[in-house]
């Protein structure tokens, strides 16, 4: 991305930065030197995490507009956003695990993944995405997960996970057939960061081969590559840590 | 579809039978001779619609899923239901119309739109499908909309009408892989009634041609057919009124 030419101090913005993907995207971001500043937006500060030149910490929760538009108003005083990350989500609703079977069905289980999963991202654009720079290029992402591909279903079961999954696919085409409009070099996107190890997929690793089971800093790398190499042709797209598209 | 050699008797059931297209389908299914009964499941009493030897009514509401397990319980009193038809949905939440903008998201409104449009036809199902014969052919079709697919979303806008329906589509697709493993004649499809002329859409024909608005009747009719139509090899699946099959 060529900022020459530009005033603004260019940032990245990482939301769920205190989860185990969020916070590895967002201190690789600050190891790469491409930003002056890394914001993390997140219910608890990521470990470790102190503010000063090169990072800033807001308390955002996603379930909470208010919340977003004053990390929103944070992110503006700081720099123009280049990068938006959005790396929250919840694999089950409340203390229930993914639905096996449509027995499992919970109206309020389902009403919390949709809020998490899918509203939650939406919001953060709508806050977030008028921040971004008309005249050069920018990249809001947002992880979803290969099982929030209807086409690709084949498997059945997490019922709330992947209709929230699905959901947020939708926000995020949608999302991108708008920006565009008003920013050619705007680019949209939803992710598959790969199973990753963190404590929200602990209870679900098992069937997954080691191999392909990725530490939260190998999925991050795998993830920055791709949103580097993503360019306007792609907005409105799925792609996979290794960059190969997903079907919706 | 071939009931030979069954002795319960076949019966068809419409939940939100009183909004227009739901009460033209559950109409037409009465006039087709084809069930023993149709049992309508709506919060009012379709228009004209008596309780006798072919006709029975209960209040369902599917945000309630105490009244879609009451629903259910009529149902299996009254037969074994071949056709399973889900004509709710919501154009936009509360008072809200659809959104234009990113701007216009609304967390209250979207809540309210995934509550209708996608976890109310998955409850159903959940109290409705293992109600379904697993010795002969059934079928359990959702109304879906066309800007409910992904892949064919090129105009943008109506966020979380599209949102919502995307969600459904999952939830059909889940649903179908599920429960073809008990029900091998049992199909699950989400449908495209196109644009029907009704209360909920009358805000939003402007841009319709005339020969693209479709009554209730005409839509029902037209749907009716692409039912009939439906094999096994269909399960899990997005048509429209013609019989197209719609992208993810």
């Amino acid at each position: 991305m060529s900022d020459a030419g530009s005033a603004d101090p260019a940032i990245a913005v990482v939301v769920g930065a205190s989860g185990g993907l969020g916070r590895a995207l967002a201190e690789l971001m600050v190891e790469s030197g491409a930003y002056e500043r890394v914001v993390a937006l997140s219910r608890r500060r990521p470990d470790g995490w102190e503010d000063n030149a090169r990072r800033a910490w807001a308390a955002v929760d996603i379930l909470d507009e208010d919340s977003i538009a004053a990390g929103a108003r944070l992110v503006a005083t700081l720099g123009v956003p280049i990068r938006i990350v959005v790396a929250t989500g919840r694999l089950s609703g409340f203390e229930l695990k993914p639905e096996k079977s449509m027995r499992a069905l919970d109206a309020d289980a389902l009403r919390e993944l949709f809020a998490v999963n899918a509203v939650g991202p939406a919001l953060v654009a709508k806050h977030l995405l008028p921040l971004t720079p008309r005249d050069r290029s920018s990249l809001f992402a947002a992880i979803s997960a290969r099982v929030g591909s209807i086409g690709d279903n084949r498997l059945g079961g997490w019922y709330g996970y992947r209709a929230s999954k699905a959901a947020l696919n939708m926000f995020i085409r949608t999302l991108a057939i708008e920006h565009r409009r008003a920013r050619p070099n705007g680019v949209c996107v939803a992710l598959h960061p790969g199973t990753v190890k963190t404590a929200l997929s602990a209870p679900f690793q098992s069937g997954v081969p080691d191999e392909k089971l990725f530490s939260p800093e190998r999925s991050a790398t795998a993830l920055l590559q791709v949103m580097d190499a993503l360019g306007p042709g792609d907005t409105g797209g799925f792609f996979a840590w290794d960059g190969a598209k997903i079907p919706w």
